[in-house]
């Protein structure tokens, strides 16, 4: 079944995407991603961690005379990556099998970078896009560990990327439960995200 | 001064806009609320409760062959959104000074609407959703309240609005301190939307 | 196996109690609604809604010469009550089946009551503390959804409490995953408390 | 003007403590940090950090036949301690001006410690701990930095601390506006608490 997502907006549901049991960004989530990536038309992105292809799809969309790099470690993601790409009728998602950051030897230079997962490799990742991000380039790092946002905020300042936001998003869907709203909380996550120098 | 944003993305920063001492809808919860209009390129949106016009610049951006009217109470509203239009270099944003419902008489049949301010008008202002909302048309409401919250989910299930989403968003911002990261806690706001049956 | 809570303070971890499939309040709201409800030895309280027992239990333990008196309409629950009050050898709970308001006729008269569940009746429970919960006395209300945090708000205004306190909590557990801290959403909460005026 | 807090619960209002001009910590915050300490009623405590002491109060009426040793840098911060002390009518709290660790010298062997402020000295603070905290004594640590509570989790899983657990609590009160229940949101803070190995 295909879906043509024709809004100029980001905000996919996430119903719309095929699943497997691997998680996958929510909505808003996603949305406040994609908005602090500042996307332009033609923007050559990667997507690190890709998962089951979500934020890659926004991306894609966003960047419709760009193109998009999605690294995945995982076969199920690829497969997943390969028919949410098929599934929205987009033809500028390029998915690579490998773990980062060795497989990011087989991505151009890009002027965004989403890092999704990090396979515990945030300094990889970051030296990587020392040599092959763009001057004001953007990255933004979701994080949803600890861990992983104490270094990922690390990373930046250490390397002089401005523009560093900060931003911790705790999520709550209503579920409706006999006509009454109960509010469901979704795991509170990171987004980190800042500017080359 | 002139700022052009010419990303495709939402998401403006929130020191961008020129600002009173009105309240002004933040930037991640701006980025939800226009994700969940999802909006088309040619949309006529009416954006009842302006206050600085953040939201309308941003549907406006995202709608640059639409339309959007931003119905505001206060003059001083009515002067930020104007200057905030100017400043954008945007010339599809409409101010309407005046109290909702009645005021929405002046406003054209829409299908794309934001409800932010409401001024106790709930009731009035779905009643002239129920006339003036084009059909599948999105409705995003804001609420700050948890009685306004109430009332609008009322609001949607009463008059049959399908597709409807309650997000609760707590968003909180880093702020270096000395070197560390203090995270700041925003109001947690309601955000609900839904489309016209 | 019994267990011995020798400590001063509320806060029984969670896996403490004999939980079934039933929900339980988490250990952190617990220790807010106890606090809320500011207890004295000798309190005479009401649980309504008390599933596991797991409020009453700490209840019980901060009113060591008081009673708490706790309303289940389900057996299971019932039986949870029970197995919980004799692993932690109280003697001052008292377990009452059936559905609110009607089965408070067989309470007697308090000066602290707990809102857990309310089958909706929120009505005529706040009715029934009227005629039965002593001046001054406290109420605690945890609702999970919307709607009821709506009319339990409304029901302390128009009856007249005082020190009325809204509190929403959303509380997080990290969870070792790989040595990593991964921050896991628990479903926020209104606790509303006030004194009868 | 005297205060007598008689409850056997903590939870004590914010507005019943002489605040000056430093940060206290809220009373839902106050109220789990007591929580997570197992109080015992002869418990010695430290209370690193010590503010305006709303903290040290909590505890000493917890532990009315133990002592808390309150640690404190500044001198307002002494004098409020002393004020408040004196307010709640306590005799078993005793305030020490200094920096930690170094003024920890003049502390005795203590059951529990609360670590609030840190001045970026943790790793001075644990290594007190390590010797002069009993075994299966209790550190209940509160961050509001992500740096510190990075930090903190580092030093409780380092030096083999048991039943880590790690609470993250974003609390909303609600604040009465025309009638409406306007939710304002305090800044999130991580509650990180085990016993000694």
């Amino acid at each position: 079944m295909k879906t043509n997502w024709t809004y100029t907006t980001p905000g996919i549901p996430d119903d719309m995407f095929i699943r497997g049991d691997i998680p996958m960004t929510k909505e808003e989530v996603r949305i406040i991603t994609i908005g602090k990536l500042r996307i332009n038309r033609d923007d050559i992105i990667v997507d690190i961690g890709g998962g089951t292809g979500s934020l890659s799809i926004e991306a894609a969309l966003m960047a419709k005379l760009g193109k998009v790099y999605t690294v995945e470690k995982n076969d199920l993601g690829i497969e997943l990556i390969k028919k949410n790409t098929e599934r929205f009728g987009l033809n500028n998602i390029y998915p690579i099998k490998g773990r980062a950051p060795e497989i990011l030897d087989n991505v151009p230079r890009v002027n965004r970078a989403i890092i999704g997962g990090t396979g515990g490799k945030i300094d990889g990742i970051f030296h990587w896009l020392d040599n092959n991000l763009a001057s004001n380039g953007r990255v933004v790092m979701n994080a949803i560990t600890l861990e992983n946002a104490y270094k990922g905020i690390q990373s930046f300042k250490e390397r002089g990327y401005i523009d560093i936001d900060i931003t911790q998003a705790s999520i709550s869907k209503g579920k409706s439960i006999g006509g009454l709203t109960m509010m469901q909380g979704q795991n509170p996550i990171y987004i980190i995200s800042g500017a080359k120098g």
